[in-house]
């Protein structure tokens, strides 16, 4: 493993140092992050002006011009940027703060001004969990959404229901928008769950099977997965309770009858999540028990050969012995028998014989067959 | 096993993605699910109309025409059909998208004109668990029930006492019909769990005498089956704790009293899982136990035969070197004694004496038998 | 074991199913009931009249008639004789049903005229755990009990303390007998558990000395029993928690000074269940590092025999060879040494000393002896 | 093990029947208890008297003529005197009754006229940890301690404060002397938990390097004294707290802070407790995996010898086949070869070094040392 | 391991007799703690003087001088000077006593004049994890903060800060300063977790790779150290979070909104420490499944090759019995064929090809190859 790859394997679990400083917000650490695309959407009930952003200028042109204004920022890099939107929309500067790192769990603090709420989306790349945070402002006609990098996300289909005009979504305000994103985002995990399930699935029937080596990586690794999902779901549901039961100036009553939807479907996911996990610990003890069935069956062929052979070898190696025949009838007279050879192959097959009935009355040959084993029965 | 068989074993655990959209509910995604059968009781003390429904339009007449209406829709394919019946009895379009999602936890949700349940049935068919979500609707003078599939179920014992009129269900409201269905859904439980216990009790006893793999893989997937109906039951404690403690415009006070019963049942349940639960981890070590026993059984006959015939045979080797006894009378004189032969059997008998006596001591043969085993000890 | 006996077996463990139906309660299905065997005790103060009662029409002589009356059934099989005491005493018939169903956890219910508990006793009958429901209804002037069999109980000082007029018993209400009898239902767990330690003891003994199959059954047995116990004993703390804290109409305020007592003393169980469970846990911890133990002495008497002999086998076949002497000088000259047979054995010796040094320093022999044993060490 | 020895092992686990009378208060079943000693300090800010006292009667002397009566009683076999001091003092017949049964959880009851305390010491006796009950009766002007024995114990540090007058003892009420004996009490846990430490340090070297049957043992000796540690812990941080919170006609405002003083110590002993439990359960698994690792090196030493061995005495075996090389050129020339026997050495030879190669870059021998071992690495 | 040694690992764990005087309070028993260094800070939004402190009549002079007096003591040996320092700033001598016992765990009390406050800070030092203990006192116009030890440590952040004039630092309050120094403690955990993180990451890939018992007492060293730190964080997050939520009369709303982020970076500590244990414990069991991987690897190799080389060592050993072909034509005859030799070698190359064949149907050679291993599959 590379030292490179060996990092970026370890970033994924060790949270960085969050910084002492409370204003300016401090430059996250990482160069890679990337610079931010910014998109504009600002629409109402009859109308949608979607806007690749440059500069920060010329989002002041959509201030108040649309009842719903919604600004999403790919990529965290630039501070500056994010610190001009800041002031544009008056955000606090722990909530920037906040923004930029990267570690943040899922939470909901009230600014007077606007919400300000932080979630985390998940995604299997080539069969790898990666997690991106997501941090979204709710103000009284807009909503902005920062994301820690830019490509295929689970919001894209709120953007195409936005352009095609579908559901409540154009006519609601901006707490129906957040309500559409947060959705999105807990409904994505569903799909990584999905795929989880079938990979337990798998790994129940290769453990029976053929328990190797990569099957105990692979089940490692399914449960540290589990172990990462569960450390995200978890304090979405304590936010969206939140969002869901306390008096929020920018939430609807009815609003609130969905994002309850939503935290029905984030307590399912917990439950999934503890299932899976119960389920992947059952499935160590199956691969456990299934390779030590194997070892047993390994040391039962070992105890039959050795058995059979190690009484056979000494008998033939009593008529190896040398005693002199000429100096006493007592010394050794099989050997001079007529037929003394047929006799000592009759002796071996009579312990053979004898061997295979304890070994068959104690159930290790025979019923069943010895290609199919069992326990050590 | 086929990929069919895989899948559909897959679809038990694998959550469904609870889709993004709330208006209109979506087209739930099985093809497979059946079209709708729907069937009408109208009833009251004196009277009971029994029919079954093919059209929506054929439901109308029933409004308003006894004191109580009872439909029950068994297949959710046809959204069509469902969004009607939702329009003509003014239910809410979350509560609908909740029917139409079929893996629901068990909930109540309050909708101002009618109460929205949702449970799960539990069913062993050919030996394997399945679960079957169903819908009750509360109204003011309606139960709407629907069901995932069509078939036998365990609400059959309410439709015959409908029918024959016994106790006070006829007499009673739309309340005591919902208690009914409620108490039938969670009775369920216990045949089922009954079948759990009575498996339990087999593995136990084949875990001590014959513990092979197929014994393993059933604990297996017993314990599998218990998470799922652990799953299960435990959301119904709440949503009956909910129905029995909360206000509500529908439910009397009297039925109320029932339903604390209906609670105490599935305490009862929740208790007896768990416990099954505890009985199926003892089970598996147990099970592990008894393998590791006979596999130290089987390491101790390799023992006692090797550690026996090794030094005979080192006997009889001696004996078969070729030292030229003409050269020297130092040369293996043994070969030319009178007794020489009897007396390598002597010598190895004094062997094997010691060797068994010094397992005899140990406690490895003798008391109790080599065939009764024992932890090797 | 016979199918009878197995059934008798599961019976313990599985729940039966408590009926749909709620009134008339449901006949209890099992045959095997006893008849009821009714007692009748009135006193008060100065007087006592104990009676065997044959119909229930004698009760009726009995209200009213001295302070307190305690009618005991044994034995809930003829449920016509109980419907009759439950219109006697004007018991609630959700309360009758429970009364019936033996499966029942440890729970109050309040009936306006009447208290309703339930209860659960332990015994050891033979070794095997055995439990009986026990159902009360606390009165104004009465309490009645309902046992699920006859034969010797618990409850058994309360009737000889009353005899006697020992205590406050006599000159009490109604609620100080209630008090006594769950006092001595508590208490009789108290016996069962010192078993349960002896056995623990017993167990813990043996697990180092002689841990053989049998022993690992008795801790499995524990286990289970101590997991029956638990089962039974927790819901009583929450009910007895109730009466102490409560109003109740029918219960002095002096005691419930001693039911907070009795309260503790659940408590005190409670912990006392929890603790052997993880110390029967930790016994079968021991138990199996007893037994690989032993498995690995076992292993090191082969490996030490093997490592011997074998290398001494191959020296001897060595000089089993046939090599032709004559033919030159390099074949095999030790065999017409004059001393080449003791130097075969002087290379025995040499052989076998070195491979000794290497298990004593190893620690594998010597140090402690072969005799004791020791973890491979 | 001696029948008596067992049976004080068992008293320690086994919680006697606490009887079903209240009043008088049973007998204490153990005859073995010893005799009380009495002993009286009066005490007050200018004041000392320190008395042994042997009847109750004098007593009744030392009543309102100091500001503060201690009282000690050592021992509680004799109940005529303690039913005496109970009446003397007014104390309750049900706390009396507590005081005499020997297996109280610590706990605090309000009785108007006083406060009844039970707490629990413990000692290490010759490396048997030992738990010692002691009541506490807190009133007016007088505080009360029951011992269930005499000897050495944590109070004498009270005693020696007061003879010499230090702090704020003498000038304080009976609430401040309560306050030291619990505070004595609880500390009295520290030297225990502080020799635990020293042992489980102790245990994980010797689990490293010799684990054999003894550490095991000593290893589930820990375990079980920090489970009774645990258990009698745990209650006394519910009532300090208890005394910490709630009004008490008895406790002063400012001793209020000095209680929870001692509350903090009590949860820092609970903190610790639990750390070392988690350490001793680690602790078990090093054990076993240690014990692991040295199965693992004699199998391979085993695994070595045999591999190694078998084919040299199979090539042995070969020369000493007896096919007569007159019959025929095919039949065994190497045995009239010139050089045949040190051609079977040579090939003896290559055969080793292949084999040893093939260890070799498995890694069973070489680097690291065969003594070192290593996981079968 | 010396025996000074095990004394100063075991002090890690062994919490102290927190002594049973309150005044004055104990001298702490280590004699090795270093005499105190002090410092002082005293600042406004213009000023800021340094000094180091030598007596504490110098203190005197910096009161009321600044709105801000920090002053700060490094090493607590020296009772005198702290009992000066107290009385100087009117501190509590419960308060005192607990800045001097360093066992403390994180908690907050409020004195009416000031607010004491505890906390722990971490180090890794040679790769060994040390704990240091801080203590704080929060007036209306200073900071008192006490260290168990000079030398290098987080709040040197918080120094360098002050002398620069950056941020709201030197305009805020004593409760900012409070914050900070709060705040550098917090984050002071996570670079030590992170390390913990790389050690998880790189005990994975030995586990896998090269499983010897080094990496065994590494993880078990990581365990220890995971708990330690989980036992010094806990406390800290109730301690905050009484801060954040609690009135009180020296802290501003506004920093509290600051010290709801250092909050935040709890939860999300105690969150890490959670995961990494768990990951800690999944890693032992990856370990000793690698283990058991290996065991069988070997046990499977002393099989194949004493099963192919006992029938081979039979056969030879036939071949080498001395029967007397001269008294019969059935004894031997083979040692008399042309082509006995080549004919023995012909058996033995079958028998072989057999075994091997039966080996390769069981997957236990061949596929995948001999040094690939895989589970005894």
């Amino acid at each position: 493993m590379s030292n490179k790859h060996r990092k970026q394997k370890r970033r994924r679990w060790v949270e960085r140092h969050p910084g002492a400083t409370e204003t300016p917000p401090k430059v996250a650490p990482e160069s890679a992050l990337s610079p931010p695309l910014i998109s504009a959407f600002a629409y109402g009930p009859g109308e949608l002006v979607e806007r690749q952003i440059h500069s920060v200028h010329e989002l002041r042109e959509f201030l108040n011009r649309c009842p719903v204004l919604w600004v999403n920022v790919d990529g965290l890099a630039d501070h500056e940027v994010i610190q001009q939107i800041g002031q544009l929309f008056g955000l606090h500067p722990l909530a920037l703060e906040d923004v930029m790192h990267l570690h943040q769990r899922a939470k909901i603090e009230e600014y007077g001004d606007n919400t300000f709420v932080t979630a985390r989306m998940v995604q299997l790349v080539e069969e790898r969990l990666e997690t991106e945070q997501i941090s979204f402002f709710l103000g009284r006609d807009f909503v902005l959404t920062f994301q820690e990098r830019p490509g295929k996300d689970c919001i894209d289909t709120v953007r195409d229901r936005l352009r095609r005009g579908l559901g409540r979504l154009r006519t609601g305000g901006p707490d129906v928008l957040l309500y559409h994103l947060i959705d999105a985002v807990i409904d994505g995990y569903f799909p990584v769950l999905e795929q989880f399930g079938e990979r337990l699935e798998e790994l129940e029937e290769r453990s029976t099977i053929t328990p190797d080596q990569e099957v105990l990586q692979k089940i490692h690794r399914l449960k540290t997965d589990l172990l990462a999902i569960r450390r995200a779901i978890w304090p979405h549901r304590e936010m969206i309770n939140i969002l869901v039961r306390d008096e929020n100036a920018f939430i609807k009553v009815e609003t609130r009858l969905f994002l309850r939807d939503c935290y029905d479907h984030t307590v399912q996911l917990i439950d999934l999540v503890e299932t899976y996990r119960e389920l992947a610990a059952d499935l160590r003890d199956l691969f456990l028990s299934s390779v030590s069935n194997r070892l047993n069956e390994v040391i039962k062929v070992l105890t039959i050969i050795s058995t059979i052979f190690l009484p056979l070898t000494f008998i033939v190696g009593i008529y190896g012995m040398n005693f002199n025949t000429e100096k006493s009838s007592w010394n050794m007279p099989e050997l001079n028998w007529y037929y003394g050879y047929p006799f000592a192959y009759a002796l071996m097959a009579v312990v053979t014989a004898i061997l295979l009935g304890f070994f068959y009355r104690r159930g290790w040959i025979g019923r069943g067959g010895g290609g199919t084993g069992g326990y050590g029965s």
